[in-house]
């Protein structure tokens, strides 16, 4: 028989989501009359704008006869697509960003799970805890996380950055050598921030140290305060540095439609064996044209959209809507005396479970007894112990609903 | 800096069609009058199917409101999809599969991509020369290829299994011990088909020497003899050896939309390092929740509504018309003598270059003599030299029209 990747046996349990999905179906079929609400995985639910789904249906109308068809699009994306990215996205922040440094995708996940492919196997990678399971997972199957320990729940080899309470969640820098540094900010799963004057310090940190950061910045459009950067580009010297992830999912209610972009500066560079420098750009642009065939351009078309007028005031007030319910649940929360995080320039809500419950008892008694489905911390990883998500994703209804029923257990 | 994956500075030059893009600019840019007809890259050309299109339609339209608005779906596919895969594609020629064995995926060339992911670095890997360059490429980059041989042009540690017009384009049985076999039928370049007898041989062979067989079926549908397989499991035992892919690109006009699966039967198994058998089913089930985020939901409806009656009608009708191109581009080409094989179940004409003259010279002959771009052969591998492939995708017209030209050159 034919080998297989022996890594992946390293591992561990299945994906969180999985989870919470098969406790959520058995509580359903023991309780079938329970009215459920999911505040857990972080999926949005309003319809997508109207400047979208005008672009959609005119691309469809395209699609129709020989004259408009599109076929295989560029593997990188659309200009079309690409020149509002860089417009809107950048230069309206004074970034300059090339087209070549633009790649269009289907989505965050593939492109932050498959970036650590044109890293050396033999890379140390350096995350937050807690952390989204993907950057872990990839690196586990690539053999880069050495064996699982047991006892402390992590692996050997990846170097994790604790943020609790403790540090108002913002991680200490790496306490050895590492080369490949996960950032997430707006922070999935804490909702948490940096100031500029803090992401300065991992850049230069990362200059200092020659590593490389990969910057998740998923949940930028839910940013509402002033001092906040938007994007890690920024700050100075961070096209040197950094790679940056960006998605539509979130913003513009694209989970089910599939777009996202990552930006990889020409600037940015690598080591080979030899010692040679050699442009990460022209690797990962080999990667995505190998790999990857472009994305829908049905979905391309609805992503330009939403840099129209019409558009981005669509936009906004999505992300109006769900801010107002992440405010709804901050204060509901905490006038309960829960201690409540994130949830000012993130949809999400990161919560101390109450009477230091673990996280996986404050799921199970959230949902038999306020039959609500949340996320609990611990599945981020250790450091994410005592500690629960909610989202603000849900119909502005069942979030007030879903914060009544809170108020109303005993904590 | 950050270590590089070394592996990449193995991949040769750069990926074919990039090659034949800057030739054809190139041209252009020197003849601006010159009416080019692409016959190059097998990309489709007509309008997608109305069924197609009214099930995108209808698609976008659910995505506007929160009560019929879809998010993320299911990795895997949904079960509209999958079920309709499964009757049409299996279960009417016999053949069964679980609904758990089927993934769809955003397209062919990332599941013969990425597949490889999931074996192991020391894999011995065989491949048909000519060959579709993803296969090679992708294994090159995992470490699995060895040294590329300047003078042979090719990889020291890969299994050229030659298809020439010595052998009627049927790959001799390896004569090393190999792990992983990478079959195309209908082949794509050469267009050529194998029978079940002939495939059975590569199934029995599999199984007695303990090898994967991963089977790239994009162009099934174009398969008009009777002894042809459309899926490889129609030979018996074929779901203990076989991985298959299937894709709706050529099929439905899908180069744009983005739609394909793969089959992973739960037969198939792998062993690990301590000898246990492993269900490749199980790790490309990891893979592909832990790196890939589903379909867009637009695409799979619109994929779903090629298995309608209508749909179906409509698709045969596609089929229909690229296969009397394939025919007028045969017959014209032979008519003058040339020699021309495929053509016949797939949309791939593939010809011997007159005079003994190499692939890239005729392809430079042809764009400047007939302004039309093929492909070079010798661009798929070795065995590809001095043969040359055009592709039945154009309109009725432009084939009529390069016909016509090529019976004009003096060759």
């Amino acid at each position: 028989m034919t080998s297989i990747n022996q890594n992946y046996l390293e591992l561990q349990g299945s994906y969180l989501f999985s989870e919470i999905a098969k406790r959520r179906t058995k509580f359903i079929q023991e309780n079938p009359n329970a009215e459920i609400i999911s505040l857990g995985i972080g999926d949005v639910t309003r319809g997508l704008p109207d400047a979208v789904l005008k672009a959609m249906h005119g691309a469809v109308d395209e699609l129709a006869a020989p004259g408009s068809f599109r076929g295989y699009g560029p593997e990188q994306g659309y200009d079309f697509l690409i020149n509002a990215i860089i417009e809107n996205d950048y230069k309206a922040r004074g970034i300059d960003i090339a087209t070549n440094e633009v790649f269009v995708s289907d989505g965050s996940k593939c492109d932050v799970g498959n970036i650590q492919e044109i890293f050396s196997d033999n890379s140390i990678v350096a995350v937050q805890d807690p952390v989204y399971p993907v950057y872990v997972d990839t690196n586990v199957m690539a053999g880069r996380s050495g064996k699982y320990n047991q006892e402390t729940k992590r692996y050997e080899n990846i170097a994790y950055l604790s943020c609790t309470a403790e540090n108002d969640f913002k991680p200490s820098l790496p306490d050895r050598k590492v080369d490949i540094i996960y950032l997430c900010y707006p922070n999935n799963p804490t909702g948490m921030t940096l100031t500029k004057e803090e992401l300065k310090v991992w850049v230069d940190y990362a200059k200092a140290n020659n590593c490389i950061i990969l910057y998740d910045s998923a949940y930028e459009a839910f940013i509402q305060e002033e001092d906040v950067p938007h994007s890690i580009y920024e700050i100075e010297g961070a096209k040197e540095v950094a790679i940056e992830f960006r998605s539509f999912s979130k913003t513009a209610g694209f989970t089910g439609v599939r777009c996202a972009y990552t930006v990889v500066p020409r600037e940015l560079k690598g080591l080979d064996a030899a010692g040679n420098e050699v442009l990460i750009n022209d690797l990962w642009n080999r990667r995505h044209t190998t790999k990857f065939n472009g994305v829908s351009y049905v979905t391309q078309r609805g992503a330009a959209a939403i840099y129209s007028e019409e558009g981005k005031d669509q936009i906004k007030a999505l992300v109006d809507y769900y801010m107002t319910n992440a405010g709804i649940i901050r204060d509901g929360l905490a006038s309960i005396g829960l201690e409540v995080f994130g949830g000012v320039n993130a949809p999400y809500i990161w919560l101390k479970t109450p009477g230091g419950m673990d996280s996986w008892s404050f799921f199970d008694k959230l949902l038999s007894e306020a039959n609500i489905v949340g996320t609990p911390g611990v599945g981020f990883g250790q450091s994410g112990q005592g500690y629960f998500r909610l989202t603000a994703f849900g119909s502005r209804e069942n979030t007030e609903k879903a914060v009544e029923r809170i108020r109303k257990l005993s904590l």
